[in-house]
């Protein structure tokens, strides 16, 4: 598990399932509604490096301890396809939240067919992923995705009614964070090795993995909500300053002492580009980043030791590798 | 069928099952984290005739021609709480499509919370719903609500997309309000016959009956929007022209002349009292409410001549006078 691959060598490992998930997605979503085909294909626009239904091809795979993800089930792709569609689903409803105006380097829904298509066409997507959960002879995916998307809501919702409360601690930061972010990164694999017939104490191994990373993923998307370059990251950043999300950086200049505090809580909800170049001037910025950073490393260290439980592989290899690339990603 | 009671005497044929749905859907919802629950008591405020939990009892009723609800299985109640649970999830949406503030006579969640939470604790409302759907041994309810769910947003999509469209016509009207209303009745008649293993014939009944008189249902929504009274219907009216919703009274407005449709589509975007005070002045309002009303009563006789598939008794008497109940309806 020590030497690393290009993430686009990890993905070849399941490029095969990628492509009929991307191929099939398109048909799966494509409504009787002619109306609807221009907003169907605006979010396919939005694929990133789809990190989950990789994840979920990985975990499964790695639970059976196979290296070729030839032996993969139907199953296993539907999963796949539904924890895609829930994510996009959820990217949809946080721009309206977020109000923001670019994603992957093109216009949101919300900037460029409005808040009420935006919110429409994320229920739609989540009804069609449940739909197609629902498809699944076994009901462990719906079941526990649908479990998902309420938790993911319930962190959602706790984060916005704790906007600009600056005595917001760090165990609220990573109860939200684990709801809302890596909840549906566990489910995802914990139910690709479910749909191989993993035994229960892999599927923990898997689901804390996947809880792991996903954490440490939105402490690092955080950061860069801070530090990073709009033209590298592809998306709006200073959202969480602008909108008062208090995230682990913030924290951590938070606790510095009273008046940076203070200081900091002045430039909560300033627009974006102002608040951000005021926290770079005046803040020890690399100080709070590096902090966050730490504790994101920390957690891909403990979601990588959790493979342990998992036969060894190039699967699992892989999964390891994804972690630590949650590390470095700029993007 | 032709003797006429009280709303009330046809609750209290199916009194309770709903004391037993309201009792539970608190539980149901109540969330482990504290600061949601002002938001779930919010919305169980918004607790109206509940017709549609009513029709999957009675559906199942009158499939099984059984007069007492005594009879009904559990699950029978599932579907009658997670019908209630997905409609409960759509008002909090559409009020944040409609910027509307007021609901039942209370403030709607984003005039009191704002819209980012309306989102969520829709999209809340919508996976609890879900999650309790696949609770169900038998995956007919899951599989039909979430096709439901998705052809409600289908409509309500092609609706928004139409907003000012004055060459809209009455078959898209009609389209339209069969997908983002009437479905969600057809779907809960069907499964209240459903789970208590009516034939095929039965279903088909009871999900046409729930179709037409889900259509008239919104006709007369739609006509109280533009005559009704906002301190007895308890919301706020005059949405539709200011949101430039096409609706079928609209629609024989626009038919009349040239110059009729022209003044109009001018009063279409207007604040809500001025364009209602307008269109009460300028136009023969009359005789386009008169004109949908006819179109609603024909719907409800469809609805009714449906029923006749099903064996008589109270509960299918009962159905039949919820559909004439539809017309009279101020609230």
């Amino acid at each position: 598990m020590t030497e690393t691959l290009p993430l686009n060598d990890l993905i070849a490992l399941v490029r095969p399932q990628l492509d009929r998930l991307n191929r099939e997605l398109v048909l799966d979503l494509a409504p009787q509604q002619r109306d609807l085909l221009p907003l169907v294909e605006h979010v396919g626009g939005y694929r990133g490096k789809q990190l989950r239904p990789m994840m979920v091809f990985l975990s499964a795979m790695a639970a059976q301890g196979s290296s070729h993800s030839g032996s993969l089930n139907d199953d296993v792709v539907q999963v796949a396809k539904v924890v895609e569609l829930l994510h996009t689903a959820t990217l949809v409803h946080d721009d309206v939240l977020d109000g923001a105006g670019m994603r992957r380097r093109i216009a949101t829904v919300n900037q460029m067919h409005g808040v009420e298509i935006a919110v429409l066409l994320g229920d739609y997507i989540y009804a069609k992923a449940f739909h197609m959960a629902v498809q699944l002879p076994d009901p462990a995916c719906a079941r526990w995705l649908a479990e998902t998307v309420r938790v993911i809501c319930q962190g959602e919702i706790t984060q916005v009614l704790h906007r600009f409360d600056v005595a917001w601690r760090e165990d609220q930061y990573f109860k939200v964070i684990a709801e809302k972010t890596a909840s549906l990164y566990a489910a995802g694999c914990r139910l690709g090795g479910h749909y191989v017939g993993a035994t229960e104490a892999r599927l923990r191994a898997l689901e804390e993995f996947g809880l792991e990373l996903g954490i440490a993923f939105q402490i690092v998307d955080d950061c860069l909500d801070l530090e990073g370059d709009e033209r590298v990251v592809g998306k709006s950043l200073g959202t969480d300053l602008t909108k008062g999300k208090i995230t682990l950086p913030m924290l951590y200049l938070l606790r510095r002492d009273a008046t940076s505090a203070e200081r900091l809580a002045g430039l909560l909800g300033l627009p974006e580009q102002e608040a951000l170049r005021r926290l770079r001037a005046e803040f020890p910025l690399e100080h709070a980043i590096a902090y966050a950073m730490d504790e994101a490393k920390r957690r891909v260290a403990k979601a990588q030791a959790s493979l342990s439980a998992l036969p060894s592989g190039n699967a699992r290899s892989a999964l390891s590798q994804i972690a630590g690339y949650v590390l470095s990603r700029r993007l």
